[in-house]
Protein backbone atom coordinates (compact mmCIF):
# COMPACT_ATOMS: atom_id res chain seq x y z
CA UNK A 1 0.00 0.00 0.00
CA UNK A 2 0.72 3.80 -0.59
CA UNK A 3 3.32 5.14 -2.90
CA UNK A 4 6.81 3.88 -2.74
CA UNK A 5 10.20 4.85 -3.90
CA UNK A 6 13.46 2.76 -3.72
CA UNK A 7 16.80 4.91 -2.97
CA UNK A 8 20.39 4.41 -2.35
CA UNK A 9 21.84 6.41 0.86
CA UNK A 10 24.43 8.54 -0.80
CA UNK A 11 27.61 9.91 0.11
CA UNK A 12 25.84 13.51 0.10
CA UNK A 13 22.72 12.15 2.19
CA UNK A 14 25.46 11.70 5.47
CA UNK A 15 27.30 13.35 7.80
CA UNK A 16 30.45 13.64 9.22
CA UNK A 17 29.03 10.51 11.92
CA UNK A 18 28.93 8.48 8.81
CA UNK A 19 24.85 8.55 9.25
CA UNK A 20 22.06 9.98 7.17
CA UNK A 21 21.92 13.77 8.77
CA UNK A 22 18.11 13.50 9.77
CA UNK A 23 17.03 16.59 8.09
CA UNK A 24 17.95 14.80 5.27
CA UNK A 25 15.30 12.72 5.52
CA UNK A 26 12.83 14.80 4.87
CA UNK A 27 14.21 16.27 1.94
CA UNK A 28 13.77 12.34 0.67
CA UNK A 29 10.21 12.59 1.78
CA UNK A 30 9.41 15.89 -0.16
CA UNK A 31 11.16 14.62 -2.91
CA UNK A 32 8.79 11.38 -2.66
CA UNK A 33 5.68 13.57 -2.09
CA UNK A 34 6.82 15.65 -5.49
CA UNK A 35 7.56 12.61 -7.62
CA UNK A 36 3.42 11.24 -5.90
CA UNK A 37 2.17 15.00 -7.29
CA UNK A 38 3.75 14.37 -10.62
CA UNK A 39 1.86 10.88 -10.76
CA UNK A 40 -1.49 12.51 -9.70
CA UNK A 41 -1.71 16.20 -10.91
CA UNK A 42 -2.59 17.04 -14.24
CA UNK A 43 1.07 18.05 -15.86
CA UNK A 44 2.73 17.53 -12.58
CA UNK A 45 3.96 19.50 -9.59
CA UNK A 46 5.29 22.39 -11.41
CA UNK A 47 1.97 23.26 -12.60
CA UNK A 48 0.58 23.23 -9.10
CA UNK A 49 3.67 25.29 -7.94
CA UNK A 50 4.08 27.68 -10.88
CA UNK A 51 0.84 28.14 -13.03
CA UNK A 52 -1.73 27.96 -10.29
CA UNK A 53 0.42 29.14 -7.57
CA UNK A 54 -0.55 26.82 -4.67
CA UNK A 55 1.51 25.62 -2.08
CA UNK A 56 1.48 22.84 0.37
CA UNK A 57 3.34 24.19 3.66
CA UNK A 58 4.05 21.45 6.38
CA UNK A 59 2.31 22.24 9.74
CA UNK A 60 3.31 20.07 11.43
CA UNK A 61 5.19 17.29 11.68
CA UNK A 62 6.01 13.95 14.25
CA UNK A 63 8.96 11.88 13.83
CA UNK A 64 10.52 8.43 15.17
CA UNK A 65 13.72 8.05 14.11
CA UNK A 66 14.20 3.97 15.16
CA UNK A 67 17.66 2.75 13.45
CA UNK A 68 20.61 4.67 11.76
CA UNK A 69 20.39 4.56 7.66
CA UNK A 70 24.47 4.52 6.71
CA UNK A 71 25.86 5.20 3.17
CA UNK A 72 25.12 2.54 0.48
CA UNK A 73 22.22 1.24 2.56
CA UNK A 74 18.83 0.44 -0.35
CA UNK A 75 15.90 1.70 1.30
CA UNK A 76 12.38 2.34 0.48
CA UNK A 77 10.63 5.40 0.99
CA UNK A 78 7.18 5.05 1.37
CA UNK A 79 4.20 7.77 1.59
CA UNK A 80 0.36 6.81 2.57
CA UNK A 81 -2.49 9.46 3.69
CA UNK A 82 -3.64 8.82 7.33
CA UNK A 83 -6.42 11.59 7.55
CA UNK A 84 -7.71 14.08 4.90
CA UNK A 85 -9.63 17.52 6.19
CA UNK A 86 -11.46 20.35 4.45
CA UNK A 87 -7.73 22.51 3.94
CA UNK A 88 -5.27 19.60 5.16
CA UNK A 89 -4.35 16.34 5.26
CA UNK A 90 -1.97 14.30 7.06
CA UNK A 91 0.67 11.66 5.82
CA UNK A 92 2.16 8.54 7.12
CA UNK A 93 5.65 8.19 5.83
CA UNK A 94 8.17 5.51 6.41
CA UNK A 95 11.65 4.69 5.56
CA UNK A 96 12.51 1.06 5.82
CA UNK A 97 15.59 -1.07 4.78
CA UNK A 98 14.83 -2.73 1.44
CA UNK A 99 16.29 -6.03 2.27
CA UNK A 100 15.16 -6.58 5.72
CA UNK A 101 12.31 -4.46 5.51
CA UNK A 102 13.62 -2.79 8.94
CA UNK A 103 12.15 0.36 9.41
CA UNK A 104 14.68 3.04 9.54
CA UNK A 105 12.64 6.02 10.69
CA UNK A 106 8.76 7.05 10.25
CA UNK A 107 6.92 10.39 10.48
CA UNK A 108 3.45 12.21 10.17
CA UNK A 109 3.54 15.17 8.62
CA UNK A 110 0.73 17.56 8.30
CA UNK A 111 0.50 19.88 5.26
CA UNK A 112 -2.35 22.74 4.09
CA UNK A 113 -3.30 23.56 1.31
CA UNK A 114 -2.43 27.35 0.41
CA UNK A 115 -2.10 30.69 -2.07
CA UNK A 116 1.47 31.37 -2.95
CA UNK A 117 -0.11 34.75 -3.35
CA UNK A 118 -1.49 35.04 -0.01
CA UNK A 119 0.21 31.82 1.66
CA UNK A 120 -3.10 31.70 3.22
CA UNK A 121 -4.80 28.27 3.15
CA UNK A 122 -7.15 27.30 0.60
CA UNK A 123 -9.76 24.14 0.30
CA UNK A 124 -7.89 20.72 -0.74
CA UNK A 125 -8.30 21.28 -5.44
CA UNK A 126 -10.65 18.43 -5.85
CA UNK A 127 -8.00 16.48 -8.01
CA UNK A 128 -5.79 16.66 -5.29
CA UNK A 129 -8.26 15.44 -2.90
CA UNK A 130 -9.35 12.40 -4.93
CA UNK A 131 -5.90 11.29 -5.39
CA UNK A 132 -5.60 11.86 -1.53
CA UNK A 133 -8.33 9.60 -0.96
CA UNK A 134 -6.61 6.64 -3.09
CA UNK A 135 -4.31 6.49 -0.47
CA UNK A 136 -6.19 6.65 2.72
CA UNK A 137 -7.40 4.16 4.80
CA UNK A 138 -10.96 2.36 3.75
CA UNK B 1 16.39 31.83 29.04
CA UNK B 2 18.06 29.56 26.87
CA UNK B 3 20.43 30.11 24.70
CA UNK B 4 19.71 32.00 21.69
CA UNK B 5 21.32 33.25 18.45
CA UNK B 6 20.18 35.86 15.87
CA UNK B 7 19.91 34.56 12.54
CA UNK B 8 18.76 36.58 9.07
CA UNK B 9 17.13 34.13 6.57
CA UNK B 10 19.13 34.01 3.41
CA UNK B 11 18.13 33.12 0.11
CA UNK B 12 19.87 30.05 0.04
CA UNK B 13 17.23 28.55 3.25
CA UNK B 14 14.34 29.29 0.59
CA UNK B 15 12.61 27.07 -1.56
CA UNK B 16 10.67 28.01 -5.30
CA UNK B 17 7.42 29.23 -2.54
CA UNK B 18 10.07 31.98 -1.42
CA UNK B 19 9.98 30.83 1.73
CA UNK B 20 11.95 28.78 4.75
CA UNK B 21 12.25 25.44 3.20
CA UNK B 22 11.11 23.32 5.83
CA UNK B 23 13.57 20.71 6.23
CA UNK B 24 16.17 24.18 6.72
CA UNK B 25 15.18 24.35 9.58
CA UNK B 26 16.20 21.29 11.46
CA UNK B 27 19.51 22.31 10.04
CA UNK B 28 19.58 25.44 11.52
CA UNK B 29 19.22 23.84 14.91
CA UNK B 30 21.36 21.50 14.60
CA UNK B 31 23.96 24.90 14.00
CA UNK B 32 22.48 25.85 16.98
CA UNK B 33 23.43 22.64 19.30
CA UNK B 34 26.59 22.54 17.53
CA UNK B 35 27.63 26.36 18.38
CA UNK B 36 25.84 25.28 22.00
CA UNK B 37 28.25 22.56 22.09
CA UNK B 38 31.61 24.98 21.49
CA UNK B 39 30.45 26.82 24.07
CA UNK B 40 30.04 23.86 26.93
CA UNK B 41 32.19 21.46 25.99
CA UNK B 42 36.12 21.88 26.50
CA UNK B 43 37.24 22.32 23.08
CA UNK B 44 34.10 22.37 21.52
CA UNK B 45 31.75 19.58 19.56
CA UNK B 46 34.59 18.94 17.30
CA UNK B 47 36.32 16.94 20.05
CA UNK B 48 32.96 15.35 21.34
CA UNK B 49 32.72 13.65 17.91
CA UNK B 50 35.88 13.61 16.53
CA UNK B 51 37.94 12.96 19.37
CA UNK B 52 35.90 11.18 21.68
CA UNK B 53 33.79 9.51 18.68
CA UNK B 54 30.94 10.51 20.41
CA UNK B 55 27.32 10.87 18.97
CA UNK B 56 23.78 12.82 19.13
CA UNK B 57 21.57 11.35 17.23
CA UNK B 58 18.08 12.45 17.12
CA UNK B 59 15.60 9.53 18.21
CA UNK B 60 12.66 11.94 18.25
CA UNK B 61 11.33 14.94 16.62
CA UNK B 62 7.82 16.98 17.08
CA UNK B 63 7.33 20.48 15.60
CA UNK B 64 4.87 22.99 14.42
CA UNK B 65 5.26 25.67 12.00
CA UNK B 66 2.92 28.59 12.64
CA UNK B 67 3.41 31.21 10.13
CA UNK B 68 5.94 31.42 7.49
CA UNK B 69 9.84 32.93 7.55
CA UNK B 70 10.58 35.38 4.57
CA UNK B 71 13.67 35.36 2.76
CA UNK B 72 15.19 38.65 4.50
CA UNK B 73 13.37 37.88 7.64
CA UNK B 74 15.65 38.56 11.08
CA UNK B 75 14.56 35.41 13.46
CA UNK B 76 15.83 34.26 16.86
CA UNK B 77 16.18 30.59 17.57
CA UNK B 78 16.43 29.50 21.03
CA UNK B 79 17.58 25.97 22.58
CA UNK B 80 16.11 25.16 25.87
CA UNK B 81 16.74 21.48 27.71
CA UNK B 82 13.19 20.07 28.40
CA UNK B 83 14.33 17.22 29.77
CA UNK B 84 16.99 15.08 31.32
CA UNK B 85 17.73 11.09 31.31
CA UNK B 86 20.17 8.76 32.03
CA UNK B 87 21.12 8.19 28.45
CA UNK B 88 18.99 10.80 26.68
CA UNK B 89 17.66 14.47 26.86
CA UNK B 90 14.88 16.67 25.44
CA UNK B 91 15.69 20.01 23.83
CA UNK B 92 12.48 22.77 23.37
CA UNK B 93 13.28 24.70 20.65
CA UNK B 94 12.17 27.50 18.81
CA UNK B 95 12.57 30.36 15.89
CA UNK B 96 10.49 33.67 16.64
CA UNK B 97 10.71 36.64 14.45
CA UNK B 98 13.16 39.43 16.13
CA UNK B 99 10.96 42.53 15.91
CA UNK B 100 7.54 40.99 16.75
CA UNK B 101 8.75 38.05 18.81
CA UNK B 102 6.08 36.00 16.94
CA UNK B 103 6.15 32.27 16.52
CA UNK B 104 7.54 30.65 13.34
CA UNK B 105 7.96 27.27 14.66
CA UNK B 106 8.80 25.16 18.13
CA UNK B 107 10.04 22.02 18.16
CA UNK B 108 10.72 19.03 20.74
CA UNK B 109 14.14 17.48 19.89
CA UNK B 110 15.26 14.12 21.63
CA UNK B 111 18.64 12.85 21.19
CA UNK B 112 20.05 10.15 22.55
CA UNK B 113 24.27 9.92 23.32
CA UNK B 114 25.71 7.98 21.66
CA UNK B 115 29.31 5.64 20.92
CA UNK B 116 30.42 6.68 17.06
CA UNK B 117 31.92 3.59 16.96
CA UNK B 118 28.86 1.16 17.54
CA UNK B 119 26.27 3.45 17.35
CA UNK B 120 24.49 2.07 20.57
CA UNK B 121 23.62 4.56 23.20
CA UNK B 122 26.28 5.86 26.30
CA UNK B 123 25.43 7.42 29.33
CA UNK B 124 25.34 11.48 28.93
CA UNK B 125 28.95 12.15 29.63
CA UNK B 126 28.88 14.53 33.13
CA UNK B 127 30.47 17.87 31.37
CA UNK B 128 27.25 17.66 29.25
CA UNK B 129 24.93 16.53 31.60
CA UNK B 130 26.41 19.80 33.61
CA UNK B 131 25.65 21.99 31.03
CA UNK B 132 22.23 20.56 30.29
CA UNK B 133 21.20 20.87 33.67
CA UNK B 134 21.56 24.75 32.98
CA UNK B 135 19.12 25.10 30.69
CA UNK B 136 16.86 22.88 32.26
CA UNK B 137 13.45 24.25 33.93
CA UNK B 138 13.56 24.09 37.72
CA UNK C 1 40.33 44.52 1.15
CA UNK C 2 36.94 43.14 0.00
CA UNK C 3 33.84 42.37 1.80
CA UNK C 4 34.71 39.75 4.92
CA UNK C 5 32.76 37.77 7.10
CA UNK C 6 33.98 34.89 9.87
CA UNK C 7 32.52 31.40 10.23
CA UNK C 8 33.26 28.13 12.09
CA UNK C 9 32.92 25.01 9.73
CA UNK C 10 29.96 23.35 11.29
CA UNK C 11 28.70 19.58 11.35
CA UNK C 12 26.38 20.23 8.75
CA UNK C 13 28.72 20.99 6.51
CA UNK C 14 30.69 18.51 6.19
CA UNK C 15 30.87 15.09 4.77
CA UNK C 16 31.35 11.51 5.92
CA UNK C 17 35.21 11.95 4.97
CA UNK C 18 34.87 14.48 7.96
CA UNK C 19 35.69 18.22 5.48
CA UNK C 20 33.56 20.44 4.10
CA UNK C 21 31.49 18.92 1.54
CA UNK C 22 32.44 20.60 -1.93
CA UNK C 23 29.43 21.92 -3.01
CA UNK C 24 28.82 23.62 0.45
CA UNK C 25 31.53 26.15 0.03
CA UNK C 26 29.35 27.37 -3.13
CA UNK C 27 26.47 28.29 -0.29
CA UNK C 28 28.41 30.26 2.34
CA UNK C 29 29.51 32.29 -0.77
CA UNK C 30 26.11 32.68 -1.84
CA UNK C 31 25.10 33.21 1.79
CA UNK C 32 28.21 35.78 2.02
CA UNK C 33 26.67 37.55 -1.24
CA UNK C 34 23.44 37.97 0.43
CA UNK C 35 24.89 39.47 3.32
CA UNK C 36 26.84 41.72 1.10
CA UNK C 37 23.58 42.82 -1.15
CA UNK C 38 22.09 43.41 2.23
CA UNK C 39 24.71 46.03 2.91
CA UNK C 40 25.10 47.95 -0.43
CA UNK C 41 21.10 47.76 -1.43
CA UNK C 42 18.29 49.50 0.08
CA UNK C 43 16.12 47.14 1.76
CA UNK C 44 18.35 44.51 1.08
CA UNK C 45 18.88 41.49 -0.98
CA UNK C 46 15.07 40.40 -0.68
CA UNK C 47 13.79 43.86 -2.07
CA UNK C 48 16.47 43.14 -4.89
CA UNK C 49 14.81 39.24 -5.60
CA UNK C 50 11.40 39.73 -4.30
CA UNK C 51 10.07 43.47 -5.46
CA UNK C 52 12.32 44.28 -8.32
CA UNK C 53 12.32 40.47 -9.71
CA UNK C 54 16.04 40.79 -10.51
CA UNK C 55 17.92 37.62 -10.13
CA UNK C 56 21.95 37.66 -10.34
CA UNK C 57 22.43 34.19 -12.08
CA UNK C 58 26.13 32.34 -12.09
CA UNK C 59 27.12 31.55 -15.53
CA UNK C 60 30.90 30.65 -15.06
CA UNK C 61 32.40 29.52 -12.00
CA UNK C 62 36.18 28.21 -11.44
CA UNK C 63 37.35 26.93 -7.94
CA UNK C 64 40.71 25.97 -6.96
CA UNK C 65 40.58 23.70 -3.74
CA UNK C 66 43.83 24.25 -2.07
CA UNK C 67 43.65 22.48 1.82
CA UNK C 68 40.75 20.88 3.17
CA UNK C 69 38.18 22.55 6.09
CA UNK C 70 37.36 20.42 8.70
CA UNK C 71 34.57 20.42 10.92
CA UNK C 72 35.49 23.41 14.16
CA UNK C 73 37.60 25.09 11.80
CA UNK C 74 37.45 29.15 12.31
CA UNK C 75 37.77 30.74 8.37
CA UNK C 76 37.22 34.15 7.27
CA UNK C 77 35.22 34.33 3.45
CA UNK C 78 36.08 37.36 1.35
CA UNK C 79 34.11 38.50 -1.56
CA UNK C 80 35.76 41.25 -4.10
CA UNK C 81 35.05 42.16 -7.56
CA UNK C 82 37.60 41.33 -10.61
CA UNK C 83 35.98 43.12 -13.71
CA UNK C 84 32.54 44.95 -14.03
CA UNK C 85 31.00 44.50 -17.74
CA UNK C 86 27.90 45.67 -19.14
CA UNK C 87 25.56 43.06 -17.91
CA UNK C 88 27.77 40.94 -15.89
CA UNK C 89 30.67 40.90 -13.40
CA UNK C 90 33.32 38.83 -11.71
CA UNK C 91 33.95 38.01 -8.29
CA UNK C 92 37.41 36.81 -6.62
CA UNK C 93 36.39 34.82 -3.30
CA UNK C 94 38.02 33.12 -1.00
CA UNK C 95 38.31 31.16 2.20
CA UNK C 96 41.17 31.45 4.61
CA UNK C 97 41.97 30.26 7.91
CA UNK C 98 41.27 32.28 10.70
CA UNK C 99 44.04 31.27 12.53
CA UNK C 100 47.47 31.06 9.82
CA UNK C 101 45.46 32.52 7.17
CA UNK C 102 46.21 29.37 5.02
CA UNK C 103 44.12 29.56 1.99
CA UNK C 104 41.98 26.97 1.52
CA UNK C 105 39.99 27.53 -1.64
CA UNK C 106 39.79 30.40 -3.76
CA UNK C 107 37.16 31.20 -6.76
CA UNK C 108 36.36 32.90 -9.31
CA UNK C 109 32.72 33.81 -10.47
CA UNK C 110 30.82 35.35 -13.37
CA UNK C 111 27.35 36.34 -12.70
CA UNK C 112 24.58 37.91 -14.93
CA UNK C 113 22.34 40.25 -13.78
CA UNK C 114 18.75 39.21 -15.17
CA UNK C 115 15.37 39.89 -15.28
CA UNK C 116 13.55 36.77 -13.03
CA UNK C 117 10.44 36.95 -15.00
CA UNK C 118 12.13 36.32 -18.18
CA UNK C 119 15.55 35.44 -16.97
CA UNK C 120 17.15 37.48 -19.85
CA UNK C 121 20.14 39.36 -18.60
CA UNK C 122 19.52 43.42 -18.09
CA UNK C 123 21.98 46.04 -17.68
CA UNK C 124 23.57 46.02 -13.97
CA UNK C 125 21.38 47.80 -12.06
CA UNK C 126 22.77 51.60 -11.17
CA UNK C 127 23.37 51.11 -6.98
CA UNK C 128 24.73 47.56 -7.65
CA UNK C 129 27.48 48.99 -10.42
CA UNK C 130 28.26 51.66 -7.90
CA UNK C 131 28.74 49.17 -5.15
CA UNK C 132 30.93 47.04 -7.08
CA UNK C 133 32.60 49.59 -7.97
CA UNK C 134 34.03 49.49 -4.20
CA UNK C 135 35.22 46.38 -4.24
CA UNK C 136 37.20 46.16 -7.86
CA UNK C 137 40.59 46.83 -8.32
CA UNK C 138 41.47 50.39 -8.72
CA UNK D 1 29.63 7.64 -24.48
CA UNK D 2 29.87 8.29 -20.52
CA UNK D 3 27.59 7.69 -17.57
CA UNK D 4 24.96 9.00 -17.65
CA UNK D 5 21.84 8.56 -15.43
CA UNK D 6 18.44 10.94 -15.92
CA UNK D 7 16.91 13.24 -13.29
CA UNK D 8 13.71 15.00 -12.66
CA UNK D 9 14.72 19.01 -11.39
CA UNK D 10 12.88 18.70 -8.23
CA UNK D 11 11.34 21.26 -5.85
CA UNK D 12 14.18 20.48 -3.59
CA UNK D 13 17.02 21.42 -6.32
CA UNK D 14 15.35 24.84 -6.77
CA UNK D 15 15.39 28.21 -4.76
CA UNK D 16 13.62 31.54 -4.64
CA UNK D 17 14.32 32.38 -8.16
CA UNK D 18 12.72 28.84 -9.63
CA UNK D 19 15.06 27.79 -11.00
CA UNK D 20 18.20 24.54 -9.51
CA UNK D 21 19.85 27.19 -6.87
CA UNK D 22 23.73 26.16 -8.67
CA UNK D 23 25.56 24.64 -5.78
CA UNK D 24 23.02 21.96 -6.30
CA UNK D 25 24.56 20.59 -9.66
CA UNK D 26 27.19 19.47 -8.21
CA UNK D 27 25.30 17.91 -5.49
CA UNK D 28 23.60 16.27 -8.66
CA UNK D 29 27.42 15.44 -10.13
CA UNK D 30 28.34 13.88 -6.90
CA UNK D 31 25.87 11.92 -6.51
CA UNK D 32 26.53 10.51 -10.06
CA UNK D 33 30.10 9.74 -9.32
CA UNK D 34 28.65 7.66 -6.57
CA UNK D 35 26.97 5.89 -8.15
CA UNK D 36 29.44 5.61 -10.93
CA UNK D 37 31.82 3.89 -8.28
CA UNK D 38 28.73 1.60 -7.23
CA UNK D 39 29.12 0.13 -10.62
CA UNK D 40 33.02 0.01 -10.79
CA UNK D 41 34.39 -0.61 -7.10
CA UNK D 42 33.41 -3.93 -5.64
CA UNK D 43 30.54 -3.40 -2.74
CA UNK D 44 30.54 0.06 -3.94
CA UNK D 45 31.50 3.59 -2.58
CA UNK D 46 30.59 3.25 0.71
CA UNK D 47 33.66 0.02 0.69
CA UNK D 48 36.15 2.36 -1.30
CA UNK D 49 35.15 5.37 1.83
CA UNK D 50 34.39 3.47 4.85
CA UNK D 51 36.07 -0.05 4.70
CA UNK D 52 39.21 1.26 2.16
CA UNK D 53 39.15 4.64 4.26
CA UNK D 54 40.16 6.40 0.61
CA UNK D 55 38.80 9.78 -0.67
CA UNK D 56 38.56 11.59 -3.70
CA UNK D 57 38.11 15.15 -2.99
CA UNK D 58 38.09 17.62 -5.62
CA UNK D 59 40.88 19.96 -6.16
CA UNK D 60 39.62 22.35 -9.19
CA UNK D 61 36.48 22.53 -10.81
CA UNK D 62 35.49 24.56 -13.80
CA UNK D 63 31.86 25.15 -14.48
CA UNK D 64 29.82 26.81 -17.50
CA UNK D 65 26.31 27.34 -16.98
CA UNK D 66 24.61 27.98 -20.41
CA UNK D 67 20.82 27.75 -19.60
CA UNK D 68 18.43 27.61 -16.89
CA UNK D 69 16.90 24.19 -15.11
CA UNK D 70 13.85 24.54 -13.62
CA UNK D 71 11.69 22.92 -11.33
CA UNK D 72 9.85 19.79 -13.46
CA UNK D 73 12.66 19.37 -16.31
CA UNK D 74 13.91 16.09 -16.99
CA UNK D 75 17.64 16.31 -17.39
CA UNK D 76 20.31 13.87 -18.01
CA UNK D 77 23.58 13.99 -16.15
CA UNK D 78 26.51 12.58 -17.91
CA UNK D 79 29.85 11.67 -16.11
CA UNK D 80 33.09 11.24 -18.78
CA UNK D 81 36.63 10.95 -18.46
CA UNK D 82 39.04 13.56 -19.87
CA UNK D 83 42.69 13.18 -18.22
CA UNK D 84 44.20 10.01 -15.92
CA UNK D 85 47.22 11.07 -14.23
CA UNK D 86 49.26 9.24 -11.08
CA UNK D 87 47.18 10.29 -8.35
CA UNK D 88 44.63 12.72 -9.80
CA UNK D 89 42.10 12.09 -12.48
CA UNK D 90 39.86 14.83 -14.64
CA UNK D 91 36.16 14.63 -14.93
CA UNK D 92 33.78 16.02 -17.80
CA UNK D 93 30.83 16.31 -16.68
CA UNK D 94 27.56 18.23 -18.31
CA UNK D 95 23.33 18.54 -17.58
CA UNK D 96 21.77 18.31 -21.02
CA UNK D 97 18.02 18.69 -21.33
CA UNK D 98 16.66 15.25 -21.36
CA UNK D 99 14.30 16.04 -24.85
CA UNK D 100 16.05 18.67 -27.51
CA UNK D 101 19.51 18.26 -25.30
CA UNK D 102 20.06 21.29 -24.95
CA UNK D 103 22.92 22.06 -22.80
CA UNK D 104 22.38 23.67 -19.41
CA UNK D 105 25.72 23.30 -17.63
CA UNK D 106 29.18 21.66 -18.40
CA UNK D 107 31.91 21.31 -15.55
CA UNK D 108 35.46 20.12 -15.36
CA UNK D 109 36.57 18.60 -12.15
CA UNK D 110 39.75 17.41 -11.24
CA UNK D 111 39.75 14.76 -8.17
CA UNK D 112 42.41 13.38 -6.27
CA UNK D 113 42.55 9.91 -4.41
CA UNK D 114 44.01 10.28 -1.26
CA UNK D 115 43.77 8.39 2.20
CA UNK D 116 41.37 9.67 4.58
CA UNK D 117 43.10 9.20 7.74
CA UNK D 118 45.73 11.83 6.77
CA UNK D 119 44.05 13.43 3.61
CA UNK D 120 47.60 12.83 2.04
CA UNK D 121 47.21 12.12 -1.99
CA UNK D 122 47.79 8.12 -2.55
CA UNK D 123 47.95 6.65 -6.26
CA UNK D 124 44.55 5.65 -8.22
CA UNK D 125 44.00 2.42 -6.75
CA UNK D 126 43.89 -0.07 -9.85
CA UNK D 127 40.30 -0.66 -10.16
CA UNK D 128 39.61 2.30 -10.18
CA UNK D 129 42.42 3.38 -12.63
CA UNK D 130 40.81 0.74 -15.09
CA UNK D 131 37.62 1.87 -14.84
CA UNK D 132 38.52 5.50 -15.37
CA UNK D 133 40.15 4.26 -18.50
CA UNK D 134 37.24 3.11 -19.95
CA UNK D 135 35.35 6.02 -20.03
CA UNK D 136 38.91 8.08 -21.01
CA UNK D 137 39.38 9.20 -24.48
CA UNK D 138 40.94 6.70 -26.74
Amino acid sequence: MGFSRARRIRFSDCDPAGIVFYPQYFVLFNDLLDEWFDNIWTRGFVDYVVRCRFGVPTVRLEADFKSVSRMGDDVILTLNVARIGERSFELALDCKDTVDEQVRMTARQTLVTTSLDTHKSIRIPPQLREALAQLAPA
